[in-house]
């Protein structure tokens, strides 16, 4: 697909949405943005500078979602969280208040999954479950979007879910990132979606789940990058193990990345640059 | 493992429950029993007659969970529910409004899925989420317990968890499923989850996500059926594709299966009995 073909597909995507949603959703409203230390530093496809080890490690969300961590695995990821100062540890909902007593006063934020992995819950539920764990202490919530009312054209259902949780979010001073699940959607779904988080005023628009068919790609990394513009924060997340793929992502206008394997790509990182100087 | 080492290791994980749950938990109470059509059934283990394809389909949860699906597919899901007056059908929370509206004066039931599928989430929010789709016509909630707590060992917290949602189910006279998500479990784990389950109210003893690493097996059923007893329902799902498995998870104890394949194990049913006829 041609730049001009991208842009008219975009174009097209942005007044059906107007049409559906109506005309007075989707203004491109100043973003809350909270204490998100990615959304700054890279705008996407530019040429940029890259980030130190220590920099790039304040790009990461430090992230353990499998069902079956144990608490001493919570306690460990928030030590690591600590030790490379990563941007937030990411967790599930119940383990909010163990990592938020671990963390508090340090740099490292929470971030907490909402409606995680499927995202088929009531706009009310994820509302509920939002404000949760930011009661619990999250600073951050990576929200799923609705994916059968993405696929069912239900627009308005997909933009008060995300105004819902950003409206929580917003009381905690928090930021709000929506998962697409980028794997199970075709390209005018993602950019419409982008567009709708954008329009409910998310911080964040974020790959995948982790637990869904695909993770993060280039490509849909620079799509997304494209829709949103340069005031939102991209998060890379699923199945980044390195950090030729981390590079690969921040340089397609990542700001965010979603990894269990921060530690590594760090060390990665240092290596590299200690042989580029 | 003999029969008298499994009968030790129950007795082992029982008491140690006690000690850490309290004394005054885990009666062995009356369950509330709802609308189940499978319970009563077959109770595992015993010579019993097959059932008919039509009483096989009664019990059956027909299932879809993926997180794409739309409505149309949910529309489509609910008139194979009534074509085969299946027990219920298994939809995620979004969808209940739609499939009770479809359903509503049929033997058909509705299925909700809770803390599904990653079962992660503090006693509240399962409450609150099993609480909507009761208020939205499910007539089921199948819970997936906080597997970190299990792997914790904070059973106080699964304890607790179970309870809240059957206390919520109990007010609609809807009934309780717990999901172990049995390839995660170790031996001790699954007799401890189901010995809670029991104590805690629930209905049925479920085996399987369909999300996690494996599906419902033989072994798995006969455990869950030898250590809830007779009184209890053992819901098989995850990776049920035909009817020989379905029979075979019958056979062991299953009084529920929960598949997305159920049309075409019902119509291979038929044939095979058109056959030993």
């Amino acid at each position: 697909m041609t730049g001009e073909q991208l842009e008219a597909t975009i174009e097209r995507v942005t007044r059906r949405l107007r049409a559906d949603v109506g005309r007075d959703w989707c203004p491109c409203h100043a973003l809350p943005r909270g204490r998100c230390p990615g959304t700054e530093q890279t705008a996407g496809g530019q040429s940029i500078e890259a980030p130190t080890a220590a920099g790039l490690a304040r790009l990461i969300d430090h992230t353990l979602l499998r069902p079956e961590a144990a608490r001493p695995d919570i306690v460990r990821l928030c030590q690591e969280g600590l030790a490379f100062a990563f941007a937030t540890v990411c967790v599930n909902p119940w383990w909010v208040p163990e990592a938020a007593a671990r963390l508090a006063g340090s740099p490292v934020g929470v971030c907490a999954v909402v409606g995680f992995p499927l995202g088929a819950l009531p706009p009310a539920l994820k509302r509920q479950e939002a404000a949760a764990v930011l009661g619990d202490g999250a600073s951050e919530v990576d929200m799923v979007v609705n994916l059968g009312a993405v696929k069912s054209g239900e627009w308005p259902v997909v933009c008060a879910e995300i105004e819902a949780v950003v409206a929580e979010a917003a009381r905690h001073g928090a930021l709000v990132k929506v998962i697409l699940e980028t794997a199970l959607l075709g390209l005018e779904e993602k950019i419409a979606v982008a567009l709708v988080a954008r329009g409910a005023g998310a911080s964040f628009v974020k790959t995948s789940t982790g637990f869904g068919p695909g993770g993060a790609t280039v490509d849909d990394v620079r799509l997304l990058r494209r829709v949103v513009g340069s005031a939102m924060g991209v998060k890379a997340s699923g199945g980044i193990r390195d950090a030729s793929h981390a590079a690969a992502l921040l340089d397609a206008g990542a700001t965010r990345l979603g990894t269990s394997a921060g530690m590594v790509i760090v060390r990665e990182w240092e290596v590299a640059q200690g042989r580029s100087q």
